[in-house]
């Protein structure tokens, strides 16, 4: 089958790729569209260095291959992580944090830029009729946004600033502006403002707003300098959540976190349920972060838009 | 008056400082004891490189001069922040992240290695008569270990690390054991442990446990080394307190932090009245915390003492 593979750090577009075989517990999924995120394009520069195989996680398909016929034909998301379901991990907190997991399209699974993919059945969960592939594409970086709400008590009077307007940021901002939050999206440049802004979300320059003046401030930048920023905009016992996940070590300025006791909490996925629903009540704008579509031979020209200033969501259909 | 005044990074003895004089609210304490903490050692190296004046926080000593005088020949210790009173913040959670504070000879206030001191006197605590100047000279390290158990619920069952067995975090150790914590605490050589280990406290070499071994992890090592240490114990989902403050940023490995999704807090300053109420009950080992005790004439060789390896708590009395 038609897949692109990442190796070493190296993106190829490969043509005979051996189409998987779903295990007993495994359905075999036609992908019919997938989308390309901040950590796809971390990956190829080198975030996970032993990664090799299919990249990608983000993906609305349809199930060809599976031991429960009901499951056939049904049109599907799937969650990323596959714990052992055997440790101490997988029984007290699921499979994102079993220390033998495997990540599809990250770590030790093969993703789904690709005809087909394999899922384990219990990740599935059904597409509504009315949510469309390009609605429900957005469903896993939807779910890490709500992760945050899963994690902290957000207080919907604490001023709240969401740094980076990209693809998860203008998540995220939607987010918390449904949950009645006081919340600001904040970006280094006004035209990455313009569609938020168009949507009725506050806004605003980082540069503008003086040091210590968010209660929260949710990072979601991509880069180092972020990080330096919302530790800048975020109070004194104020709380700070990480969401970027990047190549590289950062210089951090812990003399603030302590003096100012603040709180700093790491963000990775989220649950998909509450995603789908979102989705299903039309509660956000999806359509209007889809940059441009490339068909699945054309992916690696897909990944060099994807990556350029400005751009939110590139989507592949195989 | 004889101080050991800090100037851009220098100490000097001098004789002739001037005595301070207490404004309405505040009153003129004579120290009887003070004790040297790796902050003042930090602002020593440029932690604090604005401050100016004389150095020192840790002390008891006798009420002199009071508007009100009830006060007058009451031994006491005092918390080491002073607000604005006016701000949100001084209202909301006190003044210890006043924008506008005071810290006993940290910022902005002459402090305690000196024969006489000015505090607010809404920061005075009396000191139980039973308790010796010798023991409540720990009220506020106590109070900074006490703090942590104000900022997060630690859970009686988590498997705890403190990695650092100096100053702080010796009485941080006893402070969790003493809630009935699993508590172990982690040092880089078997000398620093001897002591710990003699209170009946777990202990053992911080490079024997594996990645993720604990649930909750208190760093007090005063070194970027160990928080790296501390980052690399702590298990996915577990919680991070860093009580190091030192001059200079980090490298931090953020994906730790974000993959992990490790809650990080910072934690500074804490309550007196429960320190001095443990202080009171006996239920700590302080007497063997005290390494050394020097004259104020003899506050440089102090401090120089005070920067060895295996050095705890070095007392200056005026």
């Amino acid at each position: 089958m038609l897949a692109l593979v990442c190796r070493m750090g190296q993106l190829v577009l490969q043509r005979d790729y051996p189409e998987p075989i779903p295990q007993a517990d495994e359905v075999l999924v036609r992908v019919t569209l997938a989308g390309i995120c901040a950590t796809d394009l971390e990956i190829v520069k080198g975030y996970v260095p032993d990664f090799s195989g299919v990249l990608g996680h983000e993906f609305v398909g349809v199930v060809e291959q599976a031991a429960d016929s009901g499951w056939l034909g049904q049109r599907v998301v799937a969650s990323i992580n596959s714990g052992c379901q055997t440790c101490e991990t997988c029984h007290k907190s699921g499979p994102e944090h079993c220390p033998n997991r495997r990540s599809l399209g990250i770590h030790n699974q093969d993703g789904v830029f690709a005809e087909y993919v394999v899922v384990p059945v219990r990740n599935l969960h059904c597409v509504p009729d009315d949510v469309p592939d390009e609605r429900a594409i957005f469903t896993e970086p939807l779910a890490a946004a709500l992760r945050i709400r899963e994690q902290l008590v957000i207080r919907p009077s604490a001023k709240t600033a969401v740094i980076g307007p990209g693809r998860l940021g203008l998540l995220v901002a939607q987010v918390l502006h449904l949950a009645g939050e006081d919340v600001t999206l904040l970006g280094r440049r006004p035209d990455s403002l313009a569609l938020p802004a168009s949507w009725g979300l506050s806004t605003g320059l980082t540069t503008n707003y003086a040091d210590n003046w968010f209660d929260f401030v949710v990072e979601v930048t991509g880069n180092e300098a972020g990080l330096a920023e919302a530790l800048r905009l975020v109070r004194p016992l104020g709380n700070l959540v990480l969401k970027s996940t990047f190549a590289g070590g950062s210089q951090v300025d812990l003399t603030k976190i302590v003096v100012g006791e603040i709180s700093v909490t790491g963000s990775r996925c989220g649950p998909f349920a509450p995603a789908l629903r979102l989705l299903a009540g039309n509660a956000l704008d999806t359509a209007s972060l889809i940059t441009a579509e490339y068909s699945l031979a054309e992916a690696t020209a897909a990944f060099v838009r994807a990556a350029q200033p400005g751009v939110v969501k590139v989507l592949i259909r195989p």
